[in-house]
């Protein structure tokens, strides 16, 4: 058994680790990487040259070593992998199937789900205006694209925003904010983003620096979106990894996080806490009571808090309902009310699903001002997020009102793709729980299940034999049968000897359904397989 | 004379400066600060307080040290105060002028560039792929559209495409670059970024790596663009000034580049080299013979190259012509085309100024493979690109044809913005030539003027009892009284006791007249006012 499981080790280490995986590790379990000090002093040896003799400027010995041990699994090896079997499918090579499903990213239109027309009516306003005067476009989206062109320089969407974001749109946000918590919203507060990927890291980035000679560390949760621990190993911070309970359908133990945090306190010093709510990969929606724990908790700690809440549309089950960190903390009142916090939502996820188009927005609340000017400082030399990004995320937090030319459409639409979400996420977890030696928790909210499997123990013998850990082995078995891209467990982290994997439920719901059978037929041969 | 100059220093001094100069110090000169380690210790104390009875997680005491020192002047307390008194004005405060004119930032629409037609329809286009069946839009449009459409997942813009862009894009690039240069071009090397400073940002990272116990450090020109500076001080990478030579129109000069080089070695590990031509802010087309010097240079200091190279569309004088230094060093032959370089195009400049859309291409070459998988992998955290911003890309690098519908409105509307931006530039060295106390070297592209001005005595000691660079009192005193907001030499650097500013040429030619008139005006009273 080959697989690796580093829980903590120095930047040494992980380099050690780096050489016994080959370039593409897959680590299993805790993925918990700690480089323990940002000093990054690399030897001029270069292959036995010294610096100057070797033929490149920039080897891998003499690269920026925080970016070679980050890992982001859902853009891994695997999905490489997809990317060569389609062009082999259109080479004619002969496969057990037609074409490659990518459930591994959870990409909308990429699997068939059809843009919201407003948004897309504003956009092609904003970027030819001379549309304003087709009387084929409803009034609100004129008016819309209006007070956008009115709100850009020179009345061009190809003009630089402010670095936040143009005024209008952050007073929208702020007024969006207002009516889904109510409680109040400055729209001073609101950074536009391009795609929240780029706000989190613009405000982990603030917290980079070691305090009483201990390195910076961040909670996040066991399984995590790898974008967490990518950022932080970048930024050479310490991910501190607290398990989410998979029996209480990945709910948040305050005892998982005293533990985790106190044997943490021995190499790092924890600054921040991340919730991802609704949970990614895991589809959990917390409880206003377990968020309120989670508060109490971050405030003992002196904890910043990131609410990674870009699924905030996206709640199915009967029962569940999101309730946002901010209004939570707010009304519980002082002291809790004062604390800092970050919340960030995505034009990505929700029913609109723009990926490509990346926007976003962060709310801040509670800096210190002095603080948030280094934060305003600090992506001002970006110039400014998109502002076609910034117009999506206009539509979204300012969407038509019941009365308006394209409201009817517009709730149809979004319906539509919500109550289908809804009967996915259902299909998909009750699926998974029929297959033999699998269990899945419900799908309360996001897009993802995250089932667990009994594997063999020869799969996971075999699996060691080609050093890999068993997620990953059993992941890349199921592309080459199947055409169907998941994400292995290890790329999330996951309980030492448990094996999962995330699938999106996001295929039409045909292709879902094939996509399950084929999935069922797949993994009983690998069980016969492997007896 | 409390203005502060700091040519090198550790990290405490760097504090110590940001004390004396108040929160946004204006530096003079060299901006040459250099974090000595990036291992950021900072005390638990917080005013007096231990850090777990500090009311805040962060503050400026215990916030990311790099992101404190960091400056970006194009976007600095000069364009804050600009927007103030913008409100000022709506609000009805008296003004001895009637609007602020913002020649501080190459923001081509923003001064009333008008879009050129083509980008735009076909950014409608794939935004609202329903306008395909309109006539209206012309077939050379159309296909561009339809061939992007083609390259996205689910043929949708809102998709997620591969994180260094979609391929038909980065193969019209890649062929956009032979026709330019007449070498060969792989479209495996080049990366889709959101605007240049994305791109320049994602190379950089990778040499964040001390080597021999030195930190990194990077060649920049003096004058250079802030995000040079800016990002350096984010990544703790030591900044090697060397000046440009103005005399001879701010060209680079070897003995120069020497000098810098070997007085660097002492504190850092000089590793990279980054030139910008056209020149920002100073406006010079480098010569053939110049490039060839420079990649000798390079080579013989075995340095990586950073090309920015994204005003090449943006030459005006006669006789200066665009060589990439990818064409050069490529037909130099051995040793020279196997050296490591990367250059940066961008959607913000040229003729198309698309500065809110967010585009741009970095291409990569000779990279060791290993590095390259490193930098791709890198970026893939960040998903993607906007699409949009590719869309645009596409539309720079394959244009219209000859022969095809959109041609001669394109060639029309292109020419007519480039011939203006030449006599712009012509029209704005000669008027600052014609300034008592201040000489301009001849603006041969970008969209800059870096006019030197003899400022007398007393307004030297004047800015000296105020704390500032007399280039910062200038520019506020100018913004105070005429609304032209201009970026001050301290946000480039400049040589000792030399005071410079850089103003766009970009204003449209009356407005430009206009400005030049009351900019001309004011310097008489200004001197009138210190003699």
């Amino acid at each position: 058994m080959t697989t690796v499981q580093l829980i903590r080790g120095s930047l040494k280490d992980t380099r050690q680790l780096l050489k016994r995986c080959g370039s593409a590790p897959h680590f299993c379990g805790v993925v918990d990487v700690s480089v323990t000090s940002p000093k990054m002093s690399v030897k001029s040896e270069v292959n036995g040259k010294s610096y100057s003799t070797c033929p490149k400027c920039v080897t891998l010995d003499t690269m920026n070593p925080a970016v070679k041990v980050m890992e982001y699994a859902v853009r891994g090896p695997l999905v490489i992998r997809a990317s060569e079997i389609e062009k082999e499918l259109e080479q004619g090579v002969k496969k057990p199937f037609k074409e490659v499903l990518k459930a591994n990213i959870g990409d909308c239109h990429a699997m068939g789900q059809v843009p919201i027309t407003f948004i897309r009516q504003v956009l092609a306003l904003v970027t030819l205006p001379e549309l304003l005067d087709d009387p084929k476009y409803p009034e609100d989206v004129k008016s819309r694209a209006r007070a956008i062109l009115a709100g850009c320089r020179g009345g061009s969407v190809g003009s630089y925003t402010d670095s936040p974001g143009i005024e209008v749109i952050r007073r929208h946000v702020a007024e969006y904010i207002e009516r889904r918590d109510g409680v109040p919203a400055d729209w001073q507060n609101v950074i536009l983003c391009a795609g929240a990927s780029d706000g989190i890291k613009a405000v982990l980035k603030l917290l980079i620096a070691s305090i009483n000679n201990k390195p910076p560390g961040v909670l996040i949760p066991i399984p995590q979106y790898p974008l967490y621990t990518a950022s932080l190993a970048e930024f050479s911070m310490t991910p501190i990894g607290y398990f989410l309970n998979e029996e209480k359908n990945w709910g948040l133990d305050i005892p998982e996080l005293e533990r985790s945090i106190s044997e943490a306190k021995k190499y790092c010093f924890p600054r921040a806490i991340v919730i991802i709510n609704p949970g990614n990969p895991t589809g959990q929606v917390l409880k206003r009571e377990n968020i309120e724990a989670i508060i109490k908790f971050a405030h003992k700690e002196k904890l910043f808090i990131f609410a990674d809440e870009v699924y905030q549309d996206n709640v199915y089950a009967d029962g569940s309902k999101f309730f946002s960190f901010k209004k939570v903390l707010t009304e519980m009142g002082e002291p809790y009310s004062k604390m800092e916090l970050a919340s960030f939502l995505s034009v990505s996820k929700g029913y609109m699903g723009e990926c490509g188009i990346r926007g976003g927005y962060t709310e801040v609340i509670n800096l210190d001002p002095d603080v948030k000017a280094m934060l305003l400082k600090s992506i001002s030399a970006m110039l400014c997020p998109t502002t076609l990004g910034q117009t999506t995320m206009d539509c979204v937090v300012n969407p038509p009102r019941e009365g308006e030319p394209s409201y009817k459409h517009y709730k149809q639409e979004k319906d539509q793709i919500l109550n289908s979400l809804k009967e996915r996420a259902k299909l998909v977890a009750d699926t998974f729980n029929s297959i033999e030696g699998m269990s899945c928790q419900p799908v309360q909210g996001a897009m993802y299940a995250f089932p667990k499997m009994e594997l063999p123990p020869k799969a996971i013998a075999k699996a060691a034999s080609l050093g890999q850990c068993p997620s990953v082995f059993y992941a890349f078995q199921l592309l080459e049968n199947t055409g169907i891209c998941i994400v292995p467990g290890a790329g999330f982290g996951q309980k030492p000897g448990t094996y999962h994997f995330r699938t999106t439920i996001l295929p039409q719901t045909e292709k879902l359904k094939n996509m399950l059978n084929q999935f069922k037929e797949f993994h009983m041969k690998f069980l016969a397989e492997y007896k």
